[in-house]
């Protein structure tokens, strides 16, 4: 009997993965022990790990060396099923060799949508308006009331330019934009499919009418954008994050957005998640924010499952995985 | 002295008409009698209008005989600043001969752009989410939580195939749409350069992801969307109105959103507007409604202001206006 078709256990930390991801595993001979907590508990995950072959980790919490013990030294891969891996303590997969897949590329479609969304709702005033609506302060007849950014004409820039900020870039080829500017620690080789340059974190700061965060959280990046970036931002602009909140310094934020440093921010990460309702955040009427819902679709979830899964199969099976984390 | 450089007078309705029109009206020989109340007051505007050569109607209250008996018989044109025009009594304007433009096609801009965020902010359940986050709801670790529509694969239809759609359309070339179909009452001959189809009312309904109405309210379009055009779309359906709240039975809508005949809306335009803070609409978790905010960037409200200006400029100087209304 071949390696590949040996059964195998894989350990899935949630009960709600996407049928088709299931399904895909036992087709290729996996036994597959589902978690059942909502949230995921690391009690139940602790109790049911020893021994897999395999750990399918669908959700957020610290997945490190204490999970990798409890597994025990027959585990041989382990796969997100996330974009972002800031809760994986990566080094101790590195230390120990076992490779760590998870699931960038196939999420950005999801994310993009996203993206624009706010873009247009922080920069068109939603939140306000709705507010207005509510307190019974719709202004009719009033030509300066609520007037928003134009996407059109607009330098759209991006912190980060990988696959989220490339399918937003992607989308917006056809919307006139004055021009696309990115930075990055170096040059992306591709940009010029997206007719979009690479600027210094100071340009980027200064031209963007809409920046738009989409770079993973690191040392090098937490709290990058503070009231000094801010401070270099136009008065008109609009700011928003998609990646993760501990790139903003978030009182600081409030304070541009109260002082009209900047114009409007929308945000799908905050810091920390949930954000508390009581957060100053949540009194500005110039700030769009979302639950962390970047992802959320059904089509991408699903290719994010079909994903993980096959970063399991293939390490399984003596392969690369498609997307190794490291 | 030519007829075009002779002196004459304008009525401007609203004291915040950009500058760059009042501009350009009194650089071409006019005088421009200013009304200065916000709302606009009929009683103010009566008193000023009697002798004026020329109307802007840069407001959206009645525009009838009352007006065009009080300007007097000397009145030569009027123009409005909006590209809707229920309020106007064309037919009156029609009896008596009297030029009438308004300002559509660059309206498009700025609602096409905002109708894309209705679009995604509905499909991705921007206020519910909003909403949970502010009743300590939001939910993390949950894979199944606020699952949205992508645009991506989407059939996007059309109610209405003017500049708006077609503005919107060229706006989602770059989105892998499944397909763009549209329902009007005959094929527009450039809906090739959008890969737009043209399909039956019914087809409409029963074939569209994301539904978006851009026409204009007319006795033939009033209330055609009711319970019985909801029934026919898809359970997953995203219904989205830029154009007037009057094409669509409010009523009818709010109970296709509360039983799940459809999935989310995003309205711009209401019925009343202001739409009274009690109003049921505001209760449904899956309608993000806005106060009619479609043209409201300043780039786009000064092209409408000049447009408007244009158009009596035109008239006053014997030649057709820009865009007649008739």
């Amino acid at each position: 009997m071949s390696r590949a078709t040996r059964a195998f256990k894989v350990l899935i930390s949630h009960p709600n993965v996407p049928a088709p991801a299931l399904e895909l595993l036992r087709s290729r001979g996996a036994e597959t022990i589902i978690c059942q907590s909502v949230p995921p508990s690391r009690d139940e995950i602790l109790q049911k790990v020893p021994g897999v072959d395999a750990i399918y980790w669908a959700h957020y919490q610290p997945l490190n060396a204490g999970i990798l013990d409890a597994a025990g030294s027959q585990l041989r891969c382990v796969s997100t099923m996330s974009s972002g891996i800031d809760f994986v303590d990566i080094p101790e997969f590195q230390k120990r060799g076992i490779p760590l897949g998870h699931t960038p590329g196939v999420v950005k479609n999801a994310v993009a949508d996203l993206a624009i969304g706010l873009m247009i709702a922080a920069g068109r005033h939603f939140h306000a308006g709705r507010t207005e609506i509510e307190r019974s302060q719709w202004k009719i007849e009033q030509i300066n009331w609520m007037m928003g950014q134009e996407i059109r004409d607009s330098v759209i820039g991006f912190f980060g330019f990988g696959g989220i900020s490339q399918a937003i870039a992607k989308r917006l080829q056809c919307w006139d934009v004055a021009k696309i500017i990115y930075h990055t620690r170096t040059r992306k080789e591709n940009d010029g499919d997206f007719k979009a340059e690479h600027v210094s974190f100071e340009q980027l700061l200064q031209e963007s009418d809409f920046l738009v965060v989409a770079a993973p959280l690191t040392n090098e990046t937490r709290e990058k954008f503070n009231g000094k970036a801010f401070d270099l931002m136009k008065r008109s602009s609009v700011f928003v994050n998609v990646a993760r909140g501990g790139l903003v310094n978030q009182t600081d934020l409030h304070d541009a957005l109260t002082t009209g440093t900047i114009s409007a921010a929308g945000l799908d990460v905050t810091t920390p998640e949930p954000l508390p309702a009581n957060s100053p955040l949540l009194k500005v009427p110039n700030c769009v924010i979302l639950p962390h819902m970047g992802t959320q679709t059904m089509k991408t979830t699903i290719e994010m499952s079909l994903l993980a899964a096959n970063n399991i199969l293939n390490a399984i099976e003596g392969k690369p995985m498609i997307r190794p984390a490291y």
